[in-house]
């Protein structure tokens, strides 16, 4: 979080003065504990008319075509720079949801933390979902907290699950890509994860490198209002990295994709770290970053609308689909050799989301 | 489940041969052995036309007022007498679904597995939220699977969020509940807890003690396609009980409540475990029980039906709404006795869903 959010924060969302500083097993209980938890600020800092309901389920108006999305998130540390697993856990399903392209309403919000969090830490996570959720333009309407021995869990993990209207020029479906389509790449890859793993490795740069983790619906929304069924496909490439999910888009899909390496946009910090730690960067996770494959006949009006919002000013075109060898995914490197792009074999980077 | 069930699992759902017996870490990956546990067996075990699709999220249909609910289940052990998580899971949300008056339609499921899961006990959670969703009627649409380092987790926990349609005919809510009204229970209270109390202390009695839960949704859909709007408020007494949950109630809508222990219907045996463990049956939590609060000139024909219902066959009238003692619950006992309920204080029996 910039410095002048952090200020911000402080000014608008003090922590509550409670009588217990960790979060104990009571806590958990569905009972007093749990009660006094959540009167003692939760409610009020999530605020909103359907939340304040608190009944078993949350009371919605959904007409039509709606998307439905589910994320946990474990990342591991919760903190690291750029982020807190707060407002990744709400990034992550409204990026899900704005992938499928809907515009993200509502969120449902579940814990399960570790007895002995430190109720601070609890409070600057839940602090990074209210502005998170005001970012994205979503409330959360419905949540649960369990608590869990210590030892049983890790500090806090956090479900968010969502559901949002489909933009009615929408059309996004993995059988509507065909040969000629552009893939797009919507920025820099390669941060989140590398931010975590130099905070993991306990790495120094030249200066922090930050995860991306950011709302990307309101940038999608404005590319499907404008491009409508000639954006054929979203998706964004979290764990596996750009290269997973390229891999699997060409599988299910059955089509051959062609990249080119020169035209990976990526920051210099971040590529020398993933030298230094012996990783390739497309299979990196990324979540604030967006592929599309559009038509050809729009990519470039694509890419020029998609360089001039916050989210995607280092936008490149990487790549095209191919009639030739289906499935597959090929990659020219810098100096023209070519080579077969696989899915992430195993775990490269545990508890990266 | 019983046992002509657990044959004709085994017959339908025979588990896929696999490479591997134990989850890793690298089944949480997003990656080729993501791809591989999934494409195994589960994919096919949970099918349908909306999770075919595989994408970042379901596409739903819905139209006008929808209910949307979560929770965590983290329920120690994951195997107990009645049932397993995979079912617990799957109830639990419908039920939460059901308790708003709608009918529970899609589910999201998310697991995050303890590396060292073994595969067996993975396909059988897998098959009871097969079979679970069968029951109650619903999809399971979209999901997650991550995986966390071995003692950073217990086994594994699951979360499920659904959506479905609220009936026309329902209209639930605490401002609803009105002096007069009576508060009916479905059947037999604490069951649920005390079968995984039971395992857990290694208790043996004459006969086991099976957990509760089940799906209630047909027949709270019932209720209201009956009763309609003279069915105020539905709740399910899970975490905390039924003492809870009512005091909760009272606090929330500032009516009170007068209680009746003579008509808590129990059975016999979870009586004396509860005796045994010293823990007072109000306060333990059930999974296939629920309170209705509904208007005084219905309530004989509300129990009525749901004594000629499957999980209604133990309902009891056990209380009603009075003017006196706003937000208090007062229980009169067997023998005559006044006593003022409050919340479960602290954790009784902590991981019990």
């Amino acid at each position: 979080m910039p410095e002048n959010n952090k200020i911000r924060v402080q000014l608008q969302c003090p922590m509550p003065k409670l009588d217990f500083d960790v979060i104990t097993l009571g806590h958990g209980s569905g009972g007093v504990l749990t009660n006094r938890l959540l009167d003692s600020g939760v409610f009020d800092l999530l605020k909103n008319d359907i939340l304040d309901e608190r009944h078993d389920g949350a009371f919605l108006e959904l007409h039509g075509k709606t998307a439905f999305s589910t994320d946990s998130f474990l990342v591991s540390p919760i903190f690291f720079p750029g982020g807190n697993i707060g407002e990744l856990a709400v990034n992550g399903t409204v990026n899900d949801l704005a992938m499928c392209g809907a515009t993200p309403k509502y969120l449902s919000l579940s814990f399960i933390i570790e007895e002995g969090l430190p109720v601070k830490e609890f409070w600057d996570i839940l602090v990074a979902i209210k502005f998170a959720c005001e970012k994205a333009g979503v409330q959360i309407v419905t949540g649960d907290t369990k608590v869990v021995e210590k030892g049983k869990g890790d500090k806090i993990f956090v479900n968010t699950s969502g559901v949002g209207p489909i933009h009615p020029k929408a059309n996004i479906r993995v059988k509507n890509i065909s040969v000629g389509d552009k893939i797009i790449i919507s920025g820099n890859v390669a941060s989140h994860g590398m931010a975590i793993m130099s905070v993991r490795e306990g790495l120094e740069f030249g200066s922090e490198i930050k995860s991306d983790t950011t709302n990307l619906n309101h940038t999608i929304l404005r590319l499907i209002e404008l491009f409508g069924e000639s954006i054929h496909l979203l998706t964004d490439p979290t764990r596996g990295g750009v290269a997973t999910v390229l891999k699997e888009i060409a599988q299910s899909s059955e089509i051959g994709i062609d990249l080119f390496q020169r035209d990976f946009p990526m920051d210099e910090q971040v590529a020398s770290a993933c030298e230094l730690l012996g990783l390739d960067p497309l299979y990196v996770a990324n979540e604030g970053l967006f592929i599309a494959f559009v038509s050809e006949s729009v990519a470039d009006a694509v890419l020029t609308a998609l360089q001039e919002d916050e989210n995607g000013q280092n936008a490149r075109i990487i790549g095209s689909v191919v009639a030739e060898h289906p499935k597959q995914v090929i990659m020219e490197s810098a100096i023209g050799g070519k080579r077969v792009i696989s899915m992430l074999p195993g775990e490269q980077l545990p508890r990266i989301c």
